[in-house]
């Protein structure tokens, strides 16, 4: 919608940054007549607003490959061991800590185990101020810290900061967002922007700019821990739902008289496809130990896994079935124990599609992420990004170097 | 997102005579002030729109009572009956058509019967083009016909006016836009814009912009004709989908283990709740004839139909169910049949919603439909206003006046 409101000069020049910044930190290197074509702006634009962005040390120009007629060309790119944010997710039996650089570089990766079940906020919070302190040992002297993203596996309000509820962790009304930044502060003397999303969110964001799925804005990213939790991204923003509770596809009720969940109905697709339904299924016993066992049968006899976990394939086949009558979007990403489990359902659960969906130009593509590191890290990395990628040079200003 | 190019003088205009335009057809009479606080430009600015549009005459300014201290104060309101588009529903018995005016009033409706079963086109054709001469002989002389609407009870690409897939009506790919188009270009020489849309998705438009929903922009609504269509609107938008099969709620599968589907599936939505359904589950014939026999049934013994449908109400709830864990809609209207069951199986549903949805903040609330016509056809006469009330000068001198 045009703005009747006028709009100065300093609002374009700041939202025309923000664009060609967002381009370099998704697409990658790019020469300048690459930029003129994605913005639509001219060569002279162009070319001011890389120079302010490599005045603020978040771009360089350098010697590209290729160019017409074999001349060497000049690309800008991000300077992506310059600028960095800190991404955490709080799994249910770890916690993943990265740095990651503008452009998506991962600069250093940390793991910390923790034992599945409830986990006091405040071991929270020192496990995650002492990987911070630990992931700093291991990036370069002068870079500048630009944010916070934390990946929750429950129920969040992200604007807030505020954990509703996540079971896994035995979380309900927590203030994360605030506990943390005070954390940092008192550990450290600053703290970025702290940005916490639902894990399966923000595993549906990184699929969609730079995963699995980056060629549609229509993406379901489902992730597969203890249990099952959803995130929907459509025409590029992630669906929260009148209530928030939007996604929450581990509770798509699939067996109408299946086993009961703890969310009080019955049959949901986490209780039928959840981590330990599918140990029960090959009769393991359940926890998270047990899930590398399942592996290593698969390997070993893959036709017998196939039929162990034929049941469960129809589960996830009735779930995706859904997904594309309710939403239909164009890809559906299976994250987590899903992707570990889709080689050995995929017949079943492809069978149960084509039948629902004999047109298969109108089903939705099924994809197993492509990310190096699991998807709702990459994605917290990238809301930890966004307020640097819509004012750059104001959020270069105020940012922490590391010295 | 803000345009770097420059916008014209004219462009504002137009896109501020939409809005006040738009604000006189969606919330009805308002006055100036109002306009004032609605649009947030300042008076004279709406002064001067108003006086074009009452010179393009699709508003007038009247007396209106109330007025601060008592007085008797000016109020701006569209000439309902001086701008009209026709609206036609294509149901499974019968086709209602109506010509509604500018902000909502409904001028005339009548009502065709038509068979159950497949319908050739060209039937389809001669009944709008009958119907049409019947509704100019009921509306004003001079009167501006502003555009066509037809709801569809199938598949549709919008933006093309094409007919995918109507199965109630026996269609695979049918270019009805333009068929409709050339058959009233060459049955009365001229033809306004045509949209076509599927009926549950206009369904959907209805009750958000003028129906029972209106004070959410996260809106569910069900169809319920022989089979069960939905339409989701987000942020104000129908949601489409990947590749415009969203809001086929009809195939959610809710009971894996039953009825076969015509759509390859089994125990979908509609095996389980459709008309038909119902009608064997009430021991009565199934067919369009029964559905009043059955109604009677109710009236004379509630409880006993209420123990007739317990079964059907549960699937109704799981489906609900799904729509909530995934959608998250603030509003659920059931729309056709299911607004006429909606009175015996209310409390089995509540109690399949509550169990999966112990937070009763986190539900979304059922609605029934609260139109006085139906839903589709009402949004079918939305869609039809939806260039007028986007360029409103310019459609009002291309326009036909009845004579």
């Amino acid at each position: 919608m045009l703005k009747p409101t006028p709009v100065t000069p300093d609002e374009v020049k700041r939202h025309n940054l923000a664009r060609v910044l967002r381009h370099l930190h998704e697409d990658g290197e790019l020469s300048r007549s690459d930029l003129v074509f994605l913005t639509g702006l001219n060569r002279s634009t162009i070319g001011s607003l890389v120079s302010d962005l490599a005045g603020a040390d978040l771009v360089e120009e350098v010697s590209g490959v290729g160019g017409s007629r074999g001349r060497p060309s000049l690309v800008v790119r991000s300077k992506s061991k310059n600028v960095f944010v800190l991404a955490f997710d709080l799994r249910v039996d770890r916690i993943v800590c990265a740095a990651i650089g503008l452009g998506g570089e991962v600069l250093a990766t940390l793991h910390r185990p923790r034992l599945d079940g409830p986990y006091p906020v405040e071991n929270a919070i020192a496990a995650i101020l002492e990987s911070t302190d630990e992931l700093f040992t291991k990036l370069p002297l002068g870079a500048t810290w630009a944010g916070v993203g934390i990946a929750i596996p429950g129920v969040v309000e992200t604007e807030l900061g505020f954990v509703r509820k996540a079971p896994n962790l035995g979380w309900i009304d927590v203030p994360f967002g605030q506990d943390i930044e005070r954390a940092f502060r008192s550990h450290m003397g600053v703290c970025p922007s702290v940005v916490l999303g639902n894990d399966a969110n923000l595993g549906a964001i990184a699929e969609y700019v730079r995963g699995a799925a980056t060629t549609s804005s229509s993406v379901v990213y489902l992730s597969g821990d203890v249990g099952v939790g959803g995130g929907v991204v459509l025409g590029g923003q992630v669906l929260t739902g009148g209530s928030g509770y939007a996604g929450e596809l581990g509770h798509l009720v699939v067996n109408p008289n299946g086993q009961p969940c703890n969310c009080g109905s019955q049959g949901c697709w986490e209780t039928e496809v959840g981590r330990d339904a599918i140990l029960s299924a090959a009769g393991l016993r359940t926890g998270p130990d047990s899930f590398p066992e399942l592996l290593e049968l698969g390997k070993s006899d893959p036709e017998k896994m196939k039929q162990t976990l034929n049941q469960v394939g129809e589960w996830v086949g009735v779930g995706l079935v859904n997904l594309m009558n309710s939403i239909d979007p164009n890809y559906i990403v299976l994250g987590g124990h899903l992707a570990d489990i889709y080689p050995y359902i995929s017949e079943v659960v492809n069978r149960r599609v084509d039948q629902s969906r004999p047109d298969r130009k109108t089903r939705a593509e099924i994809l197993l992420p492509s990310l190096s590191l699991d998807s709702p890290l990459v994605g917290a990395a990238e809301v930890a990004f966004g307020r640097l990628l819509s004012h750059p040079l104001q959020e270069m200003e105020q940012a922490f170097a590391l010295v």
